[in-house]
């Protein structure tokens, strides 16, 4: 069995590989400074993985797993333009460090270049990639929208933020698998299982950000804890203390979204939250989708033995500290 | 022979059916706000009339011609975003009628549509058009990011200019009849020549936007006359002003650029080309651009009826009033 590192070093390479024209600079520069910035490259690694799990040399599936990683780099550059966000993997974002306008055109061409990876795969599959990858990238566009409507709405239910975290973050997930499963040419159920079991690791993975936002050990976690608590973000945390808490607790938490101390209001929020149960409520969520994503690749036709580095990544992911 | 008339109708139809989904309505209202605001839909024609000059139905390559269609949607969204336009076809764009970050994520899943109208043609064929699509859309980002940088220099060449709006307009012609080419299923050869038509065609016509822009009849042009001028914009005009001016003639311009009289400065700067004689130049290049696409088009080896409606589109491009 081939380890995480085994595919993330094809990965690393893979990505260095990328090349962009020097001019015009102001175009290509951005993309040099931001895809070394790392990250952990889950995604392509992902596609690796199925394609190896289903027999096939996994560096044949290469262009699709970088199209996967230039297509999340390119909505990293844009939803940092949107989010007005300073900092992304501790450096300064591309249009704080060039500008808005670089930003998007960037960001753009990024995209592009996205597909001109998924072009180098064998014609014959392209098609098929194409379909996967499109249906994929406008789900991804409709979560990132949600996303920002859901700033401006008071009444988002779980239902709905479910489904935006799935659009915005596990489809892709799901994408990066059945790209690698496609390319190995494996039978339909199967592409559809490892699609599922991506797709149910990526909304469990999300959960636990959400989680791990305000429960993480601060000297290990990479940013400020409570950040969402802090900016009123609605995370499933919040909104399913909103649904949970009685009369009393609401109005305190009402006044806690006002409170301009930021760290007696993550403090206050926190102690609220272990009060009504939040955090083993949204575990307990995280689970299920942890356990749908297991049923689904349990289901899938090849030996156990197989599926193993696919496990081994998404307890990985699961077992981040909370 | 078939008009100009007749694909305009097979488009304008074909655009009329591309459908987007109810929600996010933040994200596809913009979109059907902005396709329908019309513009002239030249370049799905040209893939139309490609496809039918070498012997296919026309019908068989619409997705195509409207994927480049709703490239150049995309494409236009963006802009105006980074040239801060309020106004397009004489309605709001699409980032003053909701706002930036709207504006910037309905582009972004336009620009997928694109590429998903594209996955609807004959699997066999779709490798080979998503070659020269992606190649072609790389250069439309460059070429806007060469024009955005020649704001801020001032040592722009006419060499530069005429590979920036190349980039920047006249590749997606060229890439537009290519597709259609594609669809087609003609030799190689016949597809270089057409893309090559296509491209000087697309030069031409740029340039001739430049000339227009200071010399239209103001009661027919859609809008003010002298705008590249009053914001000192590198048009083939003044960076050949530049070029052939005396240094007194220099001096002059460089004193008219910063006149903040706008009647007065364009009609200052219309009277000193005019001394030089610029426009006659500019058309004399213009010219040249479209002669090279003639004789790109005369090398198609089908028979001369065939190529007539071609020939059409580009007199009809060339012929607008100066």
């Amino acid at each position: 069995m081939q380890s995480i590192q085994y595919y993330s070093q094809i990965v690393e390479k893979g990505v260095g590989n990328v090349q962009f024209p020097l001019s015009p600079s102001n175009l290509y520069d951005p993309l040099r400074y931001f895809l070394v910035l790392g990250g952990k490259r889950m995604r392509p690694v992902l596609t690796l993985m199925a394609t190896d799990a289903f027999g096939v040399d996994c560096n044949k599936s290469l262009p699709a797993a970088l199209s996967v990683e230039l297509f999340h780099n390119f909505s990293l550059i844009h939803d940092d333009i949107m989010d007005e966000a300073p900092i992304r993997r501790g450096q300064a974002t591309v249009h704080t460090k060039w500008n808005q306008n670089i930003a998007i055109l960037s960001g753009d061409v990024l995209l592009v270049k996205a597909y001109q990876e998924l072009a180098k795969q064998d014609p014959k599959i392209v098609a098929e990639l194409l379909h996967i990858f499109n249906k994929t990238a406008v789900e991804v566009c409709e979560g990132q929208q949600m996303d920002m409507d859901f700033e401006n709405r008071e009444d988002v239910t779980i239902t709905e933020y479910i489904e935006m975290i799935r659009l915005k973050t596990s489809v892709l997930l799901g994408c990066a698998l059945e790209m690698g499963a496609i390319v190995a040419e494996t039978s339909k159920e199967n592409k559809e299982l490892i699609y599922e079991f991506g797709q149910h690791v990526g909304i469990a993975f999300q959960i636990q950000d959400d989680i791990l936002d305000l429960y993480a050990d601060p000297e290990k976690f990479g940013k400020q804890v409570g950040g969402d608590v802090i900016c009123n973000k609605k995370t499933l945390l919040l909104l399913k203390a909103f649904e949970l808490a009685n009369d009393f607790q609401k109005d305190e938490l009402a006044v806690l979204l006002n409170e301009e101390d930021a760290e007696f209001k993550v403090a206050a929020v926190r102690n609220l939250f272990d009060s009504i149960g939040i955090k083993e409520i949204c575990k307990g969520i995280m689970q299920e989708h942890y356990s749908i994503a297991k049923e689904a690749l349990a289901k899938i036709n090849i030996p156990d033995e197989k599926k193993k580095p696919l496990l081994e990544l998404a307890a990985y992911l699961m077992e981040r500290e909370i």
